[in-house]
């Protein structure tokens, strides 16, 4: 019979201390991890940092190209890296449903320590409980993080005049191809999400000077509620060439079949930069060097013509607002 | 009828940005959190920090004395603070149920922000996530934190032949409390959550010199486990007079009622302490000063009569090892 999760293993007796040792222990591996003290204890290089948290709550818990656990870490390390911070510590909080499969836990454990490798962040400290049937469906992660600020002035405040948008990769792929599976979508190729950590290329902007106003990773709400909260906040107009947004063909496929658009689908290893006028062509560049951004794009500029929206110019030269989106497009996408 | 949080409110778009506004803002309320980017963007005064996570899944989330909320705050800001770190912030991620009455949920958020007026804490990030109705048993709050580091050396592994051991309230009234309300138990009097920060008396005892040895708050596996896990990573043993113990009649009378015993019952702000010789009085003395630590006990030595072990003197002079708590005593206590 597998082995499955019980009750005792998130009561924090003697069986807690068991699936610490030989599971997260084993897998996140640490000096400062290994100390097992109410908190980790860390000495930071510099004071200025960044402070994050996210749940996954996403189902299926497997998917093409990753997992929760893939998804766990890349989330709250981009989270951290959208503020031009080097991501440094993670917290990590299991919520397991009783009688979850060990085996099933260990590969999405596997999944988070090879993740943490892109971008050399840590797990520092962490919890575990167990849920009778019923309370949790399956698995919840919780990630927290932080990171050391090496880059300064990042802000969803400060956009203006002239400067220019680019996105990091095709839109869509995480939605699209966690929708696909729940619904059963036979696809012809292999829609992936785009799952991934943003750090290494993020650092190779900094690193070459490059003069970023604001970074966001395009998650729940995808590129259209990072443009649109941009918009707001800054008071500017976005102008959004729409034949420059790249989207996989499989993505718009699953689009048409379901009637949503690819700009509202969660992304979570995609990221809308806006940059100074003149230093979109060396982002590009730099970028394109990158396997996890190659198929970046600059797709539009920051203008004044409708303060607060998201103007999307149509292949047929018509024009008309990307609106933020609202309801629940897809629940448990992340 | 009642409002409800409905999935759109984790949707990452209007309906979630209006909840997080009305509801987490309005209480919340602080400078870091409205900058509303994807991290919080902090200034530590000491680069030496503590920094933890916890998931709290209890149920009933309403109890006399407190609430999930009340917990959730309480729970992480000690863990700072046996670490011997000035609690500073926290990050906190709601994972609601579809049709959680919004009341409910604002009473939560209330609990939490009152709570963090005792230690000073500040919520600087936040999550929200919205679970369709089965998916997760009402709430979930994960809170991570992280506190500066003013005194150090505070371990698990620092005990010494001749330390003193000391708790610092009754101990298993969280545990009693939770499970008299879930088995509907009648008591005759109000048995109360010990749930508090432990900031404050903390804070005293480091400003008065106290040569603090260990700290530890009596969570999960309750006053046994704690003794336990010291006594065997520090390779001593732990002499303790059972008489010394603090534990309410009511706690007594629910332990007898259903076979438990009272040192392995969960404890939501009490602490355990161990101090050089000589510190003891002067320990008790300051504790006793504080409404959350006025029932402080002196309860036992460390020595090397049996390493590894808790020796429990019985009020009949007899002596008996206390067990390290095997196995779930009680799922989701907190």
């Amino acid at each position: 019979m597998s082995r499955k999760i019980l009750l005792s293993h998130g009561g924090g007796g003697e069986e807690t201390q068991s699936l610490v040792k030989e599971l997260f222990f084993k897998h996140f591996d640490n000096e400062i991890l290994l100390k097992m003290e109410d908190a980790a204890s860390l000495v930071m290089e510099s004071c200025k940092i960044a402070f994050t948290t996210d749940s996954f709550t996403v189902t299926p818990l497997f998917f093409n190209g990753g997992n929760i656990g893939k998804l766990a870490i890349a989330g709250t390390v981009n989270d951290l890296v959208m503020m031009g911070a080097k991501p440094k510590y993670l917290t990590c909080s299991f919520m397991i449903e009783e009688g979850f499969l060990y085996d099933s836990l260990e590969q999405i454990v596997i999944s988070m320590r090879d993740e943490m490798t892109k971008s050399g962040v840590k797990i520092v400290a962490g919890d575990t409980k167990v849920v009778p049937k019923g309370g949790v469906d399956g698995l919840f992660i919780n990630t927290s993080g932080i990171g050391e600020i090496v880059y300064d002035g990042i802000s969803a405040h400060n956009l203006v005049e002239g400067n220019v948008i680019l996105v990091s990769n095709e839109v869509g792929n995480h939605g699209a191809c966690i929708l696909a599976k729940r619904e059963d979508i036979e696809l012809e190729s292999e829609l992936k999400t785009d799952c991934a950590s943003l750090w290494k290329p993020v650092e190779a902007l900094l690193q070459a000077g490059i003069k970023v106003r604001a970074l966001r990773d395009a998650t729940r709400g995808g590129l259209s509620a990072v443009l649109n909260e941009w918009a707001e906040t800054s008071k500017v107009c976005i102008e959004v060439d729409e034949i420059k947004i790249p989207v996989a063909s499989e993505v718009k496929g699953v689009c048409e079949l379901l009637g949503f658009e690819p700009y509202e689908f969660a992304n979570e290893g995609t990221m809308v930069l806006c940059v100074e006028a003149g230093e979109e062509e060396k982002t590009l560049a730099i970028l394109q060097t990158f396997e996890e951004t190659q198929k970046v794009s600059i797709i539009g500029v920051v203008s004044q013509k409708y303060p607060g929206k998201v103007v999307l110019s149509t292949p047929w030269k018509s024009k008309r607002f990307l609106e933020p989106p609202k309801g629940e497009l897809l629940p448990r996408i992340c």
